[in-house]
């Protein structure tokens, strides 16, 4: 599959090359190219895809002005020098997960996912009409890396067990596959938090090496096959409420594009940023649909007691990530304010709404 | 500054219509300008400042090559007539709300809201990566007009009231400017539905002409002043859960750009799409905390029986609107199913997680 897919990419961008000459834009004939490099296997379902659908549209809205070739980890670089890359330049863009970068700010974390923290919808408010964007562009500043939202999947699932979990104290020696900041709570709920990558965890799974793994939502599980790996699903995504995923793009080359495509790539970005929230929200729910009356999954929901412990939990952790730095501190208390008043707002919104429909 | 307002659009269309001439489309350095008219009061914040917003990214990402200059209701056409102009090509594009043109078909309405329909997240998810978008091309085809989602109020409040509602009986007579299907619910409940339009709503709230009203919610509502009118402010938002605003695009103007202003026309809209669902996500949470904490506004939710009640009645009214042609229904049986499963996938996503939180 990925060997085709890679012939089927040199063949495309063959024929593109000899159609662009003669499709005249703007300015004379200046062809700019872009490299992009992404954290996820190439083409992955979803959030690989959507680092395509970002490619294309700059190309397209560009009239191939500005040609942006994508790089599934390890193509170009490792997925976790991604960040390094952009910032080198060694690639122009970049598209992952601000949390992958906890290195280079802790402050980093709070623009992907913070348990109990904000959902797509609010993180998106709070990113482009509150002080988000800023924040994040002033942690990312000494890097010469400019950030960008492009893409969220929505609420997640608290992932697949194969244990029941009643009450707090089933979470103790727990062996699951859940990273950052999630993975930090659930240590100090008595777990042992695993890091795995993607391509292990149903094996890890399988044969017992963990007992529970968190990983996105139905659409992405059901294609892993977990179902198969698992007893028990769990309800809903607590570490992860509404995951930002992000564009890297380096300042310098950003400085260097003429006005208009500046422009394209910024709002492709906010472009990719809803497409890949719906496109989660359409196809988990058919997933969701496929798991519970075809596979027979048994859905559950995670007990009020230990959702609680968990709230309580993640709290603390949050506070100590938030006092390791100024940079980090000033994030915090822009994200809790902002997550204390919209919840207010959801409260009689989407919350009141859904309750009742 | 209204009047300002006419001299300024007078002063522009005359330029407009001496540099249209010699607009040709495709050539490097041609420049074309569009107008797009709007059926909201110029600059009117959240959907007029949208309209504005979706002139200007056009505008940006082009370079200028396309520039579109944004008419008010009433400075070109008025508010009702917006479709019929672009359909006509008076104005190449239009922003507005589908459920305006229930008289072209009566589909329209299921692309704005629904009552006890779907959230803004769920209905982009149907428009974008269901058969929504499709569909809406479909209903607006016959006019020669191309339909995009260009922004989202998300979920409204059920308004402002004069009068304490504790049971369904308390509808009966109530005297409320409620426009639509939510019109027709609250009808077939004993009440009296009143159109009136925006600018008449507070002093007709205030001597009591009216009982009570919707608006839209706390950002558009506090600036509207309607807290110094009516003494209970009402959630949720059933009658209106996440309603789209839309642009209208003449085909045959639209057929005339080259591919990548198409694209940046039609990805331009899904930047407003998502940008104005964020500021009023951003902007209610703060105006709710001003209604409540500075204004001391009597904040209620209505009780359980009068929204099954409600509910009950809006599931009659869309299934008879559904009921009225084949283009109706066709759209009607594609927004069920969505809204059937995709309610499975809210209530153990955003509904488990916001409940918990």
């Amino acid at each position: 599959m990925k060997r085709r897919d890679f012939i089927k990419t040199a063949g495309a961008s063959g024929l593109l090359a000899g159609s662009t000459v003669m499709a005249p834009a703007v300015h004379a004939k200046s062809k700019i190219k872009w490299k992009m490099v992404t954290t996820w296997p190439k083409n992955f379902p979803g959030l690989g895809t959507g680092a395509n659908n970002l490619a294309k549209l700059i190309t397209d809205m560009s009239g191939g002005r500005l040609k942006v070739k994508v790089y599934g980890a390890k193509e170009l670089v490792p997925a976790f020098e991604v960040f390094d890359a952009v910032s080198r330049g060694t690639a122009q863009m970049g598209h992952g997960a601000s949390y992958y970068w906890k290195g280079k700010s802790e402050a980093a974390q709070f623009f992907a996912a913070v348990p109990f923290g904000l959902t797509a919808q609010e993180m998106n408010a709070w990113l482009y009409h509150g002080d988000g964007m800023k924040l994040w562009q002033e942690t990312y500043q000494p890097f010469g890396v400019i950030p960008a939202a492009a893409g969220n999947t929505g609420v997640q699932m608290a992932g697949w067990f194969n244990r029941e979990i009643n009450t707090v104290s089933d979470l103790n020696g727990l062996k699951m596959r859940i990273p950052g900041l999630g993975g930090e709570v659930l240590k100090r709920a008595g777990g042992t938090p695993v890091s795995l990558p993607g391509g292990e965890i149903f094996t890890s799974l399988k044969t017992g090496a963990i007992d529970a793994t968190e990983w996105v939502g139905p659409y992405n599980d059901l294609a892993f096959g977990l179902h198969k790996a698992a007893k028990y699903y769990y309800y809903p995504g607590w570490h992860e409420p509404g995951t930002t995923l992000e564009a890297l793009i380096n300042q310098q080359a950003f400085n260097a594009l003429p006005k208009d495509l500046q422009s394209i790539v910024s709002n492709a970005c906010k472009v990719v940023n809803q497409d890949m929230l719906t496109e989660y929200t359409a196809r988990n729910q058919m997933a969701l649909d496929t798991l519970v009356n075809k596979h027979k999954v048994d859905l559950r929901k995670l007990p009020d007691k230990v959702l609680d412990k968990l709230k309580q939990l993640s709290h603390e952790v949050v506070n100590d990530v938030a006092a390791k730095d100024a940079m980090t501190k000033k994030v915090y208390q822009s994200f809790n304010k902002f997550n204390k008043q919209v919840s207010n707002w959801s409260a009689v919104s989407e919350l009141a709404y859904l309750k009742v429909r």
